[in-house]
Parts: structure tokens; C-alpha cells; sequence
């Protein structure tokens, strides 16, 4: 099946989107009225640059409100489709949309509307047009696809099919099953978008909330199983309205849709991928650090009970270690500041995940390295951060020559492992980000959370290995930060596991302090003894429980080189959130170790 | 009446909010409870900060879901609010809200409501704390004002009474007129909150989307008349939940939401401000130019058919004039670029505006001037331009010697007068504006429009008098821009009047390509003859229609020092919005302009 996207999808003129699209792999677009009616190149130039870039196009959507209408009007309708027909026949598309009616004059007429529809289908075949209805989900009459279904069996004419659209469909309370049952040739085209579950007028909610498919709460695969069904093999074409995809980077969101295409022809049976890879647990990670912020983050690794025990071969890399926790210290990347650089996740097969990536069009590059040195390969996530896979051993520590320092044992700060990595996202990628590691890295994606921060709310979504294995924690503010944003700028930090939080906690000299009125707080609002809590206010450490009486006890570092900082976390009886409950009442203890000058 | 603020209304540190609060006036603040658990300072500490700070703490919202529980649950509830107590004693604050229930857990009962209300009021009152008991709009037995209104007539206990939030009253369909007639002194406390109308759920619509009084649609003067008929004499204080509220500097949004109530309590007869004025007219529009800037905007006004008058006595200053359309170009202002810096409008009584201006606490200037200058006042406007107010007559003309060079009549361009200026407005202040523009200068606010422009949505409104002698239309982008966002950064223009569009534009040589396609679909889509519409093509000039037949026929200029344009329009048949159907053709026109270099 084609893969397509509709100019709506992305930000830009006409040509950013088509080049956008082309460079993205689409075979088609969909043509939006309004980025043809901008544009300075003519419908006949569109098809030559269309054509010139790979792309066919798929469908055109001229106009709305056409059909179930006085006869007055139903002529002045039809003089405007052979306006637009004229447009399609220079454009080269022989697939027009016209969605159901939203008019306060449609009239609730089923036989009123096939007989139009017939009329409009049989003007459209003259010029080798075919009219794809398609059911909005606030149509004044016409709002569910066995409706729309209905009205073009009655019509029963070659030129008139239906359009199916997955968040019309997905978003009412009709069963798609039906479709299945649609005569064979009778879908004229398919349009897919996702969406989160909102609950929200249906209108504003396709209008500002739709997402490419993965990234939302819809069942696709399914859908897109019973359209194939039915022996539909015409374009899948995406058509997402998203207020952020309409103002980021048209490259860069085409390339998203794309992967969210591909993973979903995976996830439908349709293209298979190479299989998601089995993450055995995080085997580094890389912190980039300059001159100034080098010294910050050896000395905090200290702090943690972490020994320098390995020296690169040929470049300014330092690996430090405490158990099974490993941190390389990268001294040659040029920018400025302290900045998770790397994280390096461990699987049987590297390879294969690679492939995958690389059919996902994730970027994907093999390190330069010196004789003697381990290839590694890495894939470039959406925020920039570079994912190594390694093998289930750890042999790119051959690359590190022994300083002599014996690694840190559990004694040291009690670390066992790396628990999670938390990474702020750039704002136009955060969905992109969660479709990236769930499809290219097979995570799971757990729970999306909102709450408020001292300097604005935040959303954070945590993904997961099966077994946590591998956990990351990601984070975006919920509307991009302006000119008065004094919290840290992108946090980025790395959560390690502890058996005993108040004996690491004990040998951690630097902890974040925490206010005393959280923890009077945290008595009254979990019922806790004060022999509980008072070693926990002593130390810093905070709280939380969920509901199946799970416990998340941690401390945090000060932020280091302006940017990242250290957790400690301790784990009890299956507590599984990152304890983003108490994410503001570090941001602000952040805020306030700053302000004191400390 | 005391006006009091919540401090989760504004961004940032206790601190931060505090420090805010005081500098705009407010005496008093709500604590939420999650800005005093994550700050440094005791709850003794915080009394004393607000007690220097001159700031009372008129309300604590320290915990939900109190009521119409279990027998047990009441235990440990009782228990919490105990230690609520302790914290209310040391902050030195006498009143608690406890809004109703959302809990699963709760129960249907009034008796069982009232009762433990009661048994809460009982322990409140021997701390000499009051209960003030709130309906949320999403409760989950009581959600409407009345309903809560009739379980505290049940409990009947001293130490318990109402609070009245406008939000969750005016978001339901529950008539507030029955306040007048609740008993004098139950009513505890109130809150107050604007919105606008939207279809969503109305937790989301409440926690996301409040804003200040006279930035909404609810009707706030009716429900603060009736809430002091009812004898009420407490705190007025504002609790609004608003995203972007949440993440701007915290003593700008103090200020608007302290204007917001002196502008309600104007409305609502309370305490009276000085009459808004009668604007009479644009008086004249001052762009800031610098070396590079200043001969693009002569040659573009001259190419408008403007004439260069005058030239300011003492600062390097042009009056530049047709017929009453008049530019002040000024290289006095250091800034790089071009901009508007100043729109200066006439009113009968500039004084007396300035007095209403200082009492709304807008920033009023009165600007150095020298000897035989006449002294113009300005206020500055929450995107920084400054709005001058000049008396009737044109007497701030005598600051421009005549350059002996005759003033452009209307054979020159055929502009007759300022028609409107538009102005981009920062993100984080457009809702601001809005009721700067309306409570300071007495202007309309007309619809606020939506519309999908090349490099994403955008929001737009404009605000004009009664009687259409000044009008603005503010734009904002519906996202703060990102980095991808390859549009005029910011755009300003003045729009300028013609009674004859076809003979100006004829006249005005640099105009703004409109691509063909724009007019075979004006044709389509308004069935227009090709003989009306090919002068509009020809001249690229836009055109748009209102549900009324007014017509609006407007064509601009290029983008002239990056970031300003001229528009020129011909109103016909009471047309009376500002174009913004066109917006996306006219951005989009602007690009392709910029791309081909010219």
C-alpha cells in the first residue's frame, strides 16, 4: 500500500512540505485547498514539482457542505465543483474528498443526499473524477461511516465511494468492524490519524489534538486489519491536524509520520519489521563535559561513592563505576556546559536492532574508533541524545584501559544499578520522542502525567522495559518556556537504584535540601509516624506511595554544570512511576539552592 | 473590599509570588497549600514575609475530599485538618477552604455532609478558624452553589459557611440570583475567576483555561452586585488556573490581574473610576527607524503617496502626511530595525484618561519635551508600544516646523485616514491586552478569530469604539514560536482607508503579489463574475464577504525593514472585521516575496 500524508500534516509553504514529504520517503501527498490556494506556482507547476519529487497526488479537498441541500443551492454547488474539477485536471488527481455536510441548511434527508451525491459523482466521472464521501464526526446529519456507507450504497454509483477517516471513525462509539463487509472497490481512500483520549468538544479536538498513529490512544492496527480486509490497497495517508506539527520543522515531521506509518504496517501485519529488541539494562551512560563542568561532575561522582576506573585509549573519556552503575565522563565534544550526551542500553543482538532502526528511518551512525578500540553504533533520538547498543557483555570496556582505581563496590554509596534516565524534551519533539523509543526501541509507554511546576506546569510520560529493565523518564513543558523561565534550563538526570535509601543516603554527602513543610505535609497526607518520617526530613529524602501501596523513597543531588543532576532511589513492594509527585518540590528546592548561591 | 490574590494565579517561588502580589497592591493572598510545602520558609516565616510585605493570608486551601465519608474516614480526616490547624495557627490565618467532595468514596447524603461539616466547624472553631465550603463544578454529589448552600443551613453552625467561586458557579447553568438572599454573614469567602466559553470538560476547562475578570465571557459585575447585596464585605480574590499564566513573569501578571479588579469593581458600581474616554480618532502612528530602516520607510511612504510636512523642532523626527493619514518616523530611539513604536489617538480630555490610565495601574509617561513643545502623554501598552492621547485639535503638529513641502491630498494615494493598526502581540500578554485596550481606553473587544496560517494557527482580535473611529487587531500565535518559525518575526502595520481601491492601488506602485490561484477560488467560492474579479487579480487585491453582504477589498505592501507593512482597504456595506480570512494569503505572500530575494 502507498504510503501518503496530507500538506495539513506540516508547517511551511507549499514547496517546504512537498520537499518535506519527498525527503520523508512518501509516495503521495493530499492536497489542501488552502496550501494550493497560497501558493505562487500554478495547479499545472504543482504537478511537475510533485512529480519531480517522487510524490503522486493522492486526493484533492476542494470544498465542504455539498451535499442534502435546497436545488438552488445544489446548482451553485455543482458550479463550483467544475471549478475545482478544472483545478484537479491540471493538478493530475482523479480523487476529490467531500466530507459530510455541517450546514444549518443541509436537510436530514438520506435519499435527498445519495441523489446530490449521485449528481456531483456522475459530473465527476465525466472527467474521470471520483468522489470520495466521507463522514465528519460533527456532521449536521452525517457523523458515522456506515452512515456515510449507507447513503453511497443508495447512490450506487461507480464514481462515488467512500473516504474513511480513522479519528471520525475511532473517535464515536460505532463499531469499525462493519467495514469489513463493505463492498470490495467501494473505499475510495483511507486517512489515518491518532489521538489521545480527551474529553473535549469532537470538533476542537480533530481540529488541535490529532497525532500520527502510535503516538495517540486508537486502536489502528485494528482498524487498518479490517480496512485490508476488505480488500481496500489504495494509499494510507495521514492527515493529522496538531498544533505543534503545524509550527515545527517540516523535516522533521515528516520523517515522524513516516516512522509512525511504517511501525504501524509492522504493527498491522502489513510490512513486517525486524523485531523490536529485548533491552537487558542500561549499560552506560555518557555525560559530555567541558573544562569547567568536568571537575563539577568527577567530584559528584565521588560524592556518590564512584571510582575512575577506566581511562579511554585515545581520546579524553573517563569511565567511572559502582557496581553495575557505569558513567563515561566525555571530555571531546566541543559544547559548552555538562549534558547527557549518550545512554548506552544492552541487547542480545545489537545488529538487528540497528536494522530496525534504520527501517524506521531513525539515524543511525557507527562511532569512528582507533585500532583496537569496540564498535559501537548509535541511534540519534529525537532530542539528540545518542542511544548505544551494546551486547549482552560489556566488552566496550575494552576501549577503557584499567587507571588502576578498583571499581566502587556496593559499600561505596550503596548504587547498585542505573534505575532511570530523565531527559527534558525540545517542545516540538516530545510525541515524536515517545513514538521513537516505543517503536524503535520497543519500549513501553506507561502513564502521561500533568503537574504543576513553580514555573509552569509540566508533562511527563515514563518508558519501560517489560521487565524495567530499561526505564527513561520524559518531560516537556506544556507550553514552551518564554523569556521568564529562571528554573534550570532542559534538566537532564540520572536515577540510581539503592537497597538501603537511608544507608546511601547516610554516605552521600551532597543531597538536595527539602523544606521542612513538605515533610509535615507528608505526615498528615499519608498518615506516617513521625519515627517514619523524621529520618526521612533529616536526610532529604522524599515520599511517595501509589495506590497499591508501592513505595518510591529518593534523594537528589544539586544541579551540576547548570544542567544535570544526580537520584537516588530506593523501590518498595512494586512502586513503578519515577515519583513525578514530587518533581515540584525539587524543581523548587533547585530553584531555591541557586538563589541562596550554593 | 479587600483584594486578594491566589498565589497559584502567578509563576514562580513563594517568593517570586509574594514579592509580586504586594507590588501590584493586592492586601491580601490565598496560600495554596503546594506553594507553601515546597518553600524553605516556615509557616511562621511566611507570616512574617507577608506581614513586611503588608499582605494578609485571607484564605488556606490545605486539603480535598473532606465530607459525606465513612465513619474512619472521618477520623483521619479530622486528623489531617488538625494538623492543617497547627500550620493555619502559625501562618496566622483564620479561614479554610474545604471544596466538595470529588472522592469515589463519598456519599450521597446531606445529612451525613452537613454533620461532619459540622463536626469540622466544631474543632475549627475551638482554633478560631471558619470553614468556608465550596461546590466544585465537577463535585461528585454537589457541584452547584445552592446545593452546598443547603447543607450548610443544615449544619447551621457558626464556624461554617460558604465560599462562592464565580467559576464553578457561572460554568453551570444554575442561576446565581438566589445569593442575594443567602443569609447575611454565610457567605465566608469569595473567589473570583472569568472564562471563556468552551466545549470541554469542565475540570479541564477550570484548571486550564481561567482567566482574570473582563478577559472572559462570564458576566462577573452581575455576580459581584448580587453577592454584595447579599451583605458581603470580605476579601474580593482572584483564583485563576491559567497555563500561561503559570509560566510568565509573576509581576506582570500581578499587575493585570489587580487591573482586572479595579476594572470589575468599576463595572459593578463598587468603586467608580474616571470614565473611559471618547476616542475621536487615530491621531498619528510613530514607527522607531534606525540608518538602514528610515529610506525604506520614506521611499514606501512615498510610494504610498505620502508627503513629508514637518520636521520635529528639536529631535530627529518627520511628520509625513496625506489628507488625515499621518506617519512619525523617528530615528531618535536606539533600537535596531523598524517597528511602531507609538500610536497616538484623540480624545476631548487626554487628562482625564491619564487619571483612569494611573488608576488601572498602566505605566503613564509624560515625555521630556523642549521649549515650545507641546506635552503629549503616553501610556505604555503591555506589548511596549506606547499609546499617546492628544487633545482634539492636531496641536501636537506645532512640535514640526514645515519642511515647506505640501501636504499630500487624497489625489495622491486616495488614503483619507488610519483605518486600523495591527500588532503582533507577545505570547505571554495577549489576554492582557485585550483588557488593557478595553478597561483603559474604552475600546470594544469584537470576536477573537482562529486561523491556520502557513507557519501555524493563530489567534487574532481586534478591539475598536463604538462608532469605529480607532480600531487595533492584535494577533498571536495560538503556540509560542519555536525555533522553525521562518515567518516576519512579530509583523506590524498600518492599515489606511480609500474610498476607491481600485484608483489607489492603481496609484501605489510596490504591492504585494496575490497568486493566481487565490482568485480562482474567489470566483468559486464566492461566485463572483470574472469581470469583478480580474481588476482584483490584476492589482492584488484581496477580497472578502460577510454574512451580512459587507465587503471587504484590501491590498498591502511588501514587508519593509524586516518586520513592518502598509495595508490599504475599502470598506464597503458596514464590512467590520479586519480581513483576517485573508491573513494566511497575505503570510504566505510575504514569504514567497522574501524567498525570491526581492
Amino acid at each position: 500500500m502507498r504510503r501518503s500524508i496530507a500538506t495539513v500534516c506540516v508547517s511551511g509553504t507549499l514547496d517546504d512540505k512537498l520537499t518535506a514529504a519527498a525527503a520523508a520517503g512518501f509516495d503521495g501527498i493530499e492536497l489542501f485547498e488552502n496550501d494550493l490556494v497560497v501558493s505562487p506556482w500554478s495547479p499545472a507547476e504543482i504537478r511537475a514539482r510533485c512529480a519531480d519529487l517522487g510524490l503522486s497526488i493522492d486526493l484533492y479537498q476542494p470544498f465542504r457542505d455539498f451535499e442534502a441541500v435546497p436545488p438552488a443551492r445544489l446548482e451553485a454547488n455543482l458550479r463550483r465543483a467544475a471549478h475545482k474539477f478544472d483545478v484537479m485536471a491540471a493538478l493530475g488527481t482523479d480523487t476529490m474528498l467531500v466530507c459530510s455536510s455541517v450546514s444549518p441548511d443541509a436537510r436530514d434527508d438520506d435519499g435527498l443526499a445519495a441523489e446530490q451525491l449521485s449528481r456531483l459523482a456522475d459530473r465527476a466521472a465525466d472527467r474521470g473524477i471520483r468522489i470520495a464521501y466521507e463522514a465528519l464526526a460533527w456532521g449536521r446529519h452525517v457523523s458515522t461511516w456506515d452512515h456515510a456507507w449507507r447513503i453511497v450504497r443508495a447512490a450506487d454509483h461507480p464514481a462515488l465511494g467512500l473516504c474513511l477517516d480513522s479519528f471520525h471513525i475511532l473517535s464515536r462509539d460505532v463499531s469499525p468492524d462493519g467495514i469489513a463487509a463493505v463492498t470490495p472497490g467501494k473505499i475510495f481512500f483511507v486517512q489515518l490519524a491518532d489521538a489521545p483520549h480527551l474529553r473535549m468538544d469532537v470538533l476542537q479536538w480533530s481540529r488541535h489534538h490529532r497525532l500520527f498513529p502510535g503516538q495517540g490512544a486508537f486502536d489502528l492496527p485494528g482498524l487498518i486489519t479490517t480496512i485490508h480486509a476488505a480488500g481496500y490497497d489504495g494509499p494510507l495517508s495521514l492527515e493529522v491536524f496538531n498544533d505543534v506539527f503545524r509550527q515545527s520543522d517540516p523535516a522533521r515531521t515528516a520523517v515522524d509520520a513516516m516512522r509512525s506509518l511504517i511501525a504501524l504496517e509492522d504493527r498491522a501485519g502489513l510490512r513486517p519489521l525486524p523485531p523490536a529488541p529485548a533491552l537487558r539494562g542500561h549499560a552506560f551512560t555518557e555525560f559530555a563535559v567541558d573544562g569547567g563542568t568536568g571537575p563539577q561532575l568527577r567530584e559528584a561522582l565521588r560524592g556518590l561513592g564512584f571510582a575512575h576506573t577506566g581511562q579511554h585509549r585515545t581520546k579524553p573519556v573517563e569511565l567511572w563505576e559502582q557496581s553495575a552503575c557505569r558513567v563515561v565522563l566525555n571530555s571531546a565534544v566541543t559544547r559548552p556546559g555538562a549534558a547527557i550526551s549518550a545512554i548506552a542500553v544492552s541487547t542480545d543482538d545489537p545488529a538487528a536492532a540497528l536494522r530496525r532502526a534504520e527501517a524506521l528511518r531513525a539515524p543511525v551512525h557507527v562511532s569512528a574508533h582507533g585500532p583496537r578500540e569496540v564498535s559501537l553504533a548509535s541511534i540519534t533520538a529525537p532530542d539528540g541524545t545518542d542511544v548505544f547498543l551494546t551486547g549482552p557483555s560489556p566488552d566496550w570496556r575494552a576501549d577503557f584501559l584499567p587507571t588502576g582505581e578498583p571499581a566502587a563496590g556496593e559499600s561505596a554509596g550503596g548504587l547498585i544499578a542505573t534505575d532511570h534516565i530523565g531527559l527534558t524534551q525540545p517542545f516540538d519533539h516530545f510525541d515524536e520522542a515517545g513514538l521513537f523509543y516505543h517503536s524503535v526501541l520497543g519500549l513501553d509507554r506507561l502513564a502521561t502525567e500533568e503537574f504543576a511546576a513553580p514555573f509552569g506546569l509540566m508533562r511527563s510520560r515514563a518508558l519501560a522495559t517489560a521487565g524495567r529493565e530499561v526505564r527513561l523518564a520524559l518531560t516537556v513543558a506544556l507550553l514552551r518556556r518564554g523569556e521568564w523561565a529562571p528554573g534550570v534550563p532542559e534538566p537532564q538526570h540520572v536515577a540510581f537504584s539503592t537497597p538501603d535509601i537511608l544507608a546511601s543516603a547516610a554516605r552521600v554527602p551532597r543531597r538536595l535540601a527539602i523544606p521542612d513543610n513538605y515533610y509535615a505535609d507528608l505526615a498528615a497526607r499519608f498518615g506516617l509516624p513521625g519515627d517514619v518520617v523524621e529520618p526521612l526530613r533529616r536526610h532529604g529524602i522524599l515520599y511517595d506511595r501509589d495506590a497499591h501501596g508501592g513505595e518510591l523513597l529518593h534523594f537528589y543531588t544539586p544541579v551540576h554544570g547548570g544542567r544535570v543532576f544526580f537520584e537516588i532511589v530506593e523501590r518498595r513492594g512494586g512502586y513503578d512511576a519515577c515519583g513525578e509527585a514530587n518533581a515540584p518540590v525539587r524543581m523548587a528546592a533547585h530553584r531555591h539552592l541557586r538563589l541562596s548561591g550554593r
